[in-house]
């Protein structure tokens, strides 16, 4: 008999962003497939640890399928929502080609979950209050034509802007690619926010910029990008920066 | 003494896509301020609940704020993620607004929730599982050409994209002309998805058509619409449709 398969995501960090579902789901799965650190993160006593490397997606959610079309009941485990940039694809990729019905008595689900920009955008008021556009900086998967013709569109548009995967030591330069594609639509003084390992205690940092002034090296692995749109505002505020886009468009703007 | 403003958001549906986080806080609260629905779902014992029409955001706020720097602890609760398209920025603008300095003793913070376009995806699949956009169809606060404007763009750049307020009795006629626009640019096979009132029992709907064949009149102030990109993918399995849009992009399609 087939057991299912749930994907989920544990927030972008700690118990207090982790759905009461979700935790549901890892109390009752026997087996926990993802990313180390993700799993790591998941405190559950008796499930089966199925880790692997960051960069094997499709064969971890192959992997999954497999201990669930055995009778597992298996969570599939991204950091933040695992349908922004997570797992789920993987693992209707692997659905998709499931040509010869290998899977199919698997019963499948997804479970949302707070992402990585929501949780920075809360640490700063409200960037993201109006239109906005999420963009992985990735080219692992996607060609880098791409990524700047979708942030260069985006601009023109005025959206606000998340990036995630916006550097690491394979991608050094992708970051700073991406801003001067900014910096040739929007004016210098548009606010940029890095905002590094949020939730994650003494290791958070959020770092209020403008288009002009940001350095790429001032970001990690950790960090989520946001940037602003031509109407996003900064509040000073007891010795803080409060960043927000408001709700209104004004008329001769647009 | 001032208390503290906490803007708060208590997911699509139901208790289970609230955060613990966000639990707490509705717990310790003297005051709850919101439109109605949202604080009727809240099921606090202790707390004063102030509600208000939905239209009033920035009335509310304010509110909000005068209860806190009277020493309330408050909650400023909204539906989904309070920092897309709901309270955060309305808080947000209220601070920007304080010249005298009002409520500068008030601890103002954002909690981040689980948004609608999550649910809708999750049920889905995977739909936004790469860039996508995230708009508003409301014109009460920015005028339609922006908005036509900007889906035009997000269509040029093969984003998925999420609609939040497709339509109302006073908004009848946007969300078709927001698909006249992505005809405009996109195949009529591109999958377009309506996915209503989602989590909420047996309310909820979700139906997976075309650009060719969606209806306006499919769609109810409870729908959260999804569109896919060029390489958005429809599966059939076990008498379901799972979305998702890959993860990789085509280099010939860039």
């Amino acid at each position: 008999m087939s057991g299912w398969l749930r994907v989920v995501g544990v927030g972008p960090a700690g118990p207090d962003w982790l759905t009461p579902e979700t935790a549901n789901t890892l109390q009752d799965a026997t087996d926990l497939v993802g990313y180390g650190p993700y799993v790591d993160r998941v405190g559950t006593a008796g499930a089966r640890r199925h880790v692997s490397d960051n960069r094997e997606e499709l064969d971890r959610a192959r992997h999954a399928l497999d201990l669930a079309r055995e009778g597992g009941r298996v969570a599939v485990v991204s950091g933040g929502d695992p349908g922004v940039f997570a797992m789920a694809a993987a693992v209707m990729e692997a659905l998709d080609a499931d040509r010869d019905g290998r899977w199919s008595g698997v019963e499948v689900t997804v479970e949302p979950g707070v992402s990585a920009m929501q949780a920075a955008a809360a640490r700063l008021g409200a960037p993201l209050g109006n239109d906005f556009c999420v963009l992985s900086l990735s080219d692992n998967l996607k060609p880098w034509s791409l990524v700047e013709r979708r942030i260069r569109l985006a601009a023109e548009g005025d959206f606000a802007m998340a990036f995630y995967n916006p550097i690491s030591k394979a991608r050094p330069w992708q970051l700073g690619a991406a801003l001067d594609v900014l910096r040739s639509v929007h004016a210098p003084d548009t606010p940029v926010m890095l905002a590094t390992a949020v939730g994650r205690g003494e290791s958070e940092r959020v770092h209020v910029t403008t288009l002009a002034d940001v350095s790429p090296a001032d970001a990690d692995m950790r960090t989520l990008v946001l940037v602003g749109a031509s109407t996003t505002r900064v509040i000073e505020r007891g010795g803080r920066r409060y960043v927000y886009t408001p709700r209104y468009y004004p008329e001769e703007r647009a």
